[in-house]
């Protein structure tokens, strides 16, 4: 095999394919990048068992062949290499010589024999979106997925398609993230469960560019990404997504409105006092015109108003503040809308649309002021 | 107590004190501060015993008084207040309300009766260079000092001030880092061994400007740095300095003028084949016109040829790469001089004048090719 690539193009691809490398695993051969010059096309492809991604690269074919490379030390070489073009060549026992201007790589290579291809889906049923908004979608829900596994199905995002809207959903028990886009054509309605791990690293490679397109294909096991020369296959998580529809109420008894940017601060400021570990709440009290924020700890204690525009109730209220920020730091909007029921009850901030809804659950505190 | 500070003002005055606050102390007084505002300055003083750092910072005194604060505490606050006017009090109690606009932070003093105050150095023998130089001069010698203690001297560096230079010396018994000024004015022979965690220190709080100047005062057991608002005092380390001129010869077998970037990047290449703690050697050979470089590892093996400018024999010589890519890694000079005697005999990475002179010893290695 004799292949010429650009440095930088070969920088680019080697730094998708790695996505789908595992950092650790039994199998050497999954820690491979195979490069695929058997036919026309180059193409990389890595894939961890859940998640396969297949790209296509840029370069000349001056001889066809196969060989898998541990994807580490690719990277890492071509990451160092001028910016010149490299050649990259295997002899027989699949030795590969990665040469670009005088410096001179060599490397053991792997039979692609080994490698587990990514599986032939069948695609019929897709939807179209900018990879902006995909990308934008993956970063205003993850953060509220479970970090454990002891819920398999809180470690994905529900991905729901019904009456031309894409709702997509996280939760870990303690908040719900939803994010609904409108969609431009009609699809028929599906429901799946796409792992996290997937979307965190799909979300690294996507362009977020708006006028660069990604379709999605579903399937019964997998989910389908195709954009720009990579395609991503992932593995689905099986089961029936949580119902969420009657924790979503539409009734309130006090209605906030407040710069989302001076609340932000605000409760940033109010967490330095509590330490990592330690479950202290930031207790808000709503007033006519007037919120104010206080957080007491053994650090300390700390007090803030914020000016609002309240409707209802006064209320008294505590919030873990982590996912107060978690929220609010992937709301774009200037001014964002808090609604609040009772102390015991979620809180939700939500825009007019409900393209965003982002439902928090109060925690107790000592009401003691 | 009562003070007015910009929040910029005290960020900064904070931001110096730190340098000298430990990361972890049994002493709880010493990770404060100290604001003394008995006079009419205001003062911060931090103190971890071995390095003491004293600023004054601009502010108004509206009611004098002295407290000593949790560093980090302190620390964290006020970068995280709005950008404006920043008021700090204490009651009787020294309880410390720190107000910003809307937000009010309560944390509680300590007294200063405890803290441990810098020790009052009598100032007459000192040198004035430029912040720029003593920063540069650090940061190109500060790298080879020893980073156990097995050898306390070795964790400093000496400064040595004779016929009007200023030597700064450094090594760890595999290398030698030589840095020379020439001072402006006549100054009495000086030798002292001065901490690297000081210089460290030091020089993340020089402004690096050629304009500013700072003046270096010496006694018997301290050495003190005065510029702009701050002094710093440090304990000196005991003992006598490694006699190191018997180790500097001018003789030479082979002089090699090389590229100094291209021999960086090329070494920086190499060493990506070497896992962290396997003592792999970089391989050099040195003929008319070219300089080989290769490595052999477990991962794989690279080689790559430099031009270069060669006097003298040619040589087959191996070194601890690391060794290199510190020391070329604060060179400026574009093209550097390399001079080596035998594969057994340290080289020395010098210019003309001499003003840097790095002496690096080689690593024995199979000469099989």
């Amino acid at each position: 095999m004799k292949l010429i690539f650009s440095k930088q193009d070969l920088l680019k691809s080697v730094g998708i394919s790695l996505k789908a490398v595992p950092s650790k695993t039994t199998m050497p051969i999954l820690g491979c990048i195979l490069i695929d010059a058997s036919s026309n096309v180059i193409k990389f492809t890595s894939n961890d068992m859940e998640l396969g991604i297949e790209t296509t690269v840029d370069g000349t074919i001056l001889e066809k062949g196969i060989v898998a490379l541990d994807a580490r030390i690719f990277s890492d070489i071509v990451r160092k290499l001028p910016e010149n073009d490299v050649t990259i060549t295997t002899d027989e026992n699949l030795n590969t010589t990665i040469t670009c201007e005088k410096a001179k790589f060599n490397i053991p290579g792997k039979s692609g024999e080994d490698f587990a291809y990514l599986p032939i889906i069948e695609r019929n049923e897709g939807i179209t979106i900018s990879q902006f908004t995909l990308k934008e979608v993956i970063r205003q829900t993850i953060f509220s997925i479970a970090a454990n596994e002891n819920n398999k199905l809180m470690t994905g995002e529900l991905f729901e398609i019904r009456d031309n809207v894409l709702k997509v959903v996280s939760l870990d028990g303690h908040r719900i993230a939803i994010r609904k886009i409108e969609l431009k054509e009609n699809y028929a309605d599906r429901k799946v469960v796409v792992p996290g791990k997937t979307l965190n690293e799909i979300s690294k490679i996507l362009s977020g560019e708006v006028d660069d397109q990604v379709n999605i294909f579903f399937t019964e096991n997998h989910i389908v990404f195709e954009f720009d020369q990579t395609v991503v296959v992932s593995r689905l998580i099986e089961g029936e997504f949580f119902r969420i529809d009657q924790m979503l109420s539409s009734d309130y008894e006090t209605k906030v409105e407040i710069n989302k940017k001076e609340l932000l601060d605000c409760i940033d400021r109010a967490t330095l006092l509590v330490k990592e570990g330690d479950k202290k709440p930031i207790i808000i009290s709503v007033e006519d015109g007037s919120m104010e924020l206080r957080i007491d700890s053994q650090i300390g204690s700390m007090k803030e108003d914020i000016d609002i525009e309240k409707e209802g109730k006064d209320i008294l209220i505590g919030f873990n503040p982590k996912f107060l920020i978690d929220a609010l730091k992937v709301i774009d909007d200037e001014r964002i809308t808090i609604y609040l029921v009772n102390p015991k009850a979620p809180c939700f901030i939500k825009n007019d649309e409900e393209s965003y809804i982002y439902l928090i659950l109060p925690v107790n505190f000592n009401a003691v002021r």
